[in-house]
């Protein structure tokens, strides 16, 4: 089902072998056969994608990423595609340029497949894409339809948002590779951001190697690109393994996942301890969503006044809930962030990537919500780097990811282990 | 020449005293008769103005700003007025809503009075405004308009955005009270941001009474109004004082006037010591400017990509010098802001707020340039909030100021003390 890798891909028509346009008519087909079913899609443009992959193809200078097909979050801005967030708010809203991290993908020469659903202003309320493995099951959100169409293999990246867990819990639902950066890593001007303390554009993928591409490019760090590569050649130096301070809230076949995986890494060489969560770091869990509520208030704070009744209910009730806070409660989350991140050091301690739950386990059974982002909290609040990584499945059969964290602006390292544990990991599942 | 404060005018308005269409009509006259010269304004719609103004008549419930005209940077959205970001690829732009920040104001009854000239996109090439003071000279900023409608009474409130010195420099050179919150205190969502780690949205005012009541309303804190008057009561606790490790760059009268500011303090009954410049510290200003650089090339990406012709030269070899930089000098960049953030006691040391350059001296004789901001640029980046306070005038008969300055989320500290401090001064000014 899946096609080819982005790094193959951009490899085949740089040197001639395919032709992007070729590329970019799989990638349609595979949504025209699939997309009625799957709702991965908010807006599509077959002749502007198609155009798109020509211009390549025309082009003599093939850059990294040349003729991929990428889906693009439809929170994230295009100038040749509808942009609406996911709300009635701002249906055929066209905006006048690309956003930043699509500038520097269509510079590096891939082709913007189409816009793939988004949570409601990338928040709560779900959009209609199913997951693709079980139908009646949320790909996660609110990145819902970038994963989605990864894992179909219906686009070879996907740019995604995340707030709390938007991009890690549904590559783990969907088992896709998803990788989140760190703060303030990739640019963010022309997203809609809505928690300007937490969001970060990140994207999907079907493997490491990819994931190293498209952080290179988002990056503008070229030679990331060989990072994945380079991280399989010898273990990551210090390894821990924790599953937050809420261990107790995720299913048996999650928590078994983080200790296998860990296993499996001291078994392929890694030195992988358990790391012990300090006290005072279970407060981000609580300021996490303190600061997402209060936040979402402010940055939605227009279409509250002014579109009230065009806001789903879900998200106007938080909304509300967030401006009865004590005025004292998010400048405290704010103050808990800060020190925690001043401290980093007493949960990294000599480890210098993490291995975590990405979610509480496998995908619920319901369109309804999106799941919860309970274990990607903190780390998004300390704006640590994370890499979900498909790591068997759940009790019912569906996939579950496991994360690799590293500390703030760490994004090679822990791209480089990834790389490392997804090859240790492959082995092992396979052996 | 300056109208009524703030405070003043929203408390005779909420009492029925004065009607905002008035006070509103107040300030287009003064627009009116003045603007031509000065140049400060670059969208106006008196009908909408009059309008607003009405409305707020009309309305039983009068809100903290009622009837209060506030200009606004155009690089602010409002849904009402053209929003062009000083940019002649905007021209014409009208956003679907008002900005964040701008929907706070106006759901607390204040009237925005029209859009302020703004240096191109909030960076470098000035747009056509003066200083009030002296015509030849600059305003300062980038929020040039806001600065000087503010200064020359045609505004009681204006807000303002800034990266370096954006707010702070033009308050500085043009007399009035300026303040930037810390990092992430005030919404952003509606503001074309240019670098994600450095932008906050700040204001204008004539006393730090109209200071604290917008930020009260900018920050979501009601009881923040009153801190001035509440700050007055006594000299805040600790006060320390530096010229930064940079003083030989400032002009004699401004390194005059921080050290006479620090002992007006004392005399006052302040405790207020010089505080030494932590040696590594002084990255801060490269690790500023090279952020400012990086993030305004990945911001513009798009309108530097698909618009080039239309930026200014300026501009554009401002992108291209942050094209050529080291893929390795911004995250460098970041990890040094992150690391003096983290150990930023050892610079306060038992100083709660510190007194500091809001610039080198007085607005330069010129047009072409906005002045230097590179004592904001240590503060912006470690996100401490600032307050500058007129102090006087320099050698050529200009005004000068001088930055109050408190640990990242210290707000309500910093602007009782800027209210204790700019009473003293007063005070002792006049005596």
């Amino acid at each position: 089902m899946r096609a080819s890798t982005a790094v193959q891909l951009a490899r085949r028509i740089g040197a001639g072998l395919e032709s992007a346009e070729q590329a970019v008519r799989g990638c349609l087909d595979a949504i025209e056969a699939g997309d009625a079913a799957l709702r991965a899609f908010a807006a599509l443009d077959p002749a502007v994608a198609m155009e798109a992959a020509r211009a390549v193809d025309r082009s003599p200078a093939k850059g990294p990423l040349a003729g991929v097909a990428v889906a693009v979050k439809d929170i994230i801005d295009t100038g040749q595609y509808e942009t609406s967030y996911g709300s009635p708010i701002y249906r055929g809203h066209r905006p006048a340029l690309d956003a930043a991290c699509v500038t520097l993908l269509r510079g590096a020469g891939a082709v913007v497949l189409g816009k793939t659903v988004t949570a409601e202003f990338a928040t709560f309320a779900p959009g209609p894409t199913r997951n693709p493995h079980a139908h009646g099951h949320t790909p996660g959100g609110s990145s819902s339809g970038s994963a989605a169409a990864v894992a179909a293999g219906m686009a070879p990246l996907a740019l995604g948002t995340q707030t709390a867990g938007s991009v890690i819990r549904p590559a783990s639902f969907c088992g896709v590779v998803g990788y989140k950066p760190s703060a303030r890593r990739v640019p963010r001007s022309g997203v809609k951001v809505i928690s300007d303390t937490l969001d970060e554009v990140g994207g999907f993928a079907a493997s490491t190697d990819d994931v190293a591409l498209l952080a290179s490019v988002l990056a503008l760090q070229p030679d990331w690109a060989a990072l994945a590569e380079r991280g399989r050649m010898q273990p990551p130096p210090g390894l821990g393994w924790t599953l937050t301070s809420r261990g107790g809230q995720a299913e048996p076949a999650m928590r078994q996942a983080v200790e296998r995986a860990a296993q499996l890494a001291r078994a392929g060489g890694a030195r992988a301890e358990p790391v012990a969560w300090p006290e005072r770091f279970d407060d981000l869990f609580e300021a996490h969503r303190t600061i997402q509520l209060a936040e979402t208030a402010r940055a939605l704070a227009p279409e509250y006044a002014y579109r009230r009744a065009q806001l789903s209910a879900q998200l106007a009730s938080a909304i509300e809930e967030a401006l009865r806070l004590p005025p004292a409660r998010y400048p405290q989350a704010l103050q808990t962030a800060r020190s925690c991140a001043a401290d980093i050091d007493s949960l990294f301690g000599s480890a210098g990537v993490l291995i975590a739950p990405s979610a509480p386990g496998e995908a619920p059974a319901t369109l309804a919500s999106t799941g919860d982002p309970l274990f990607n909290r903190p780390w998004q609040l300390l704006g640590c780097p994370v890499v979900s990584l498909p790591f068997g499945r759940g009790a019912r059969g569906l996939p579950i990811g496991v994360s690799v964290v590293a500390r703030p602006g760490q994004d090679a390292l822990l791209i480089a282990a990834a790389a490392w544990l997804e090859q240790c990991w492959g082995q092992r599942a396979a052996a």
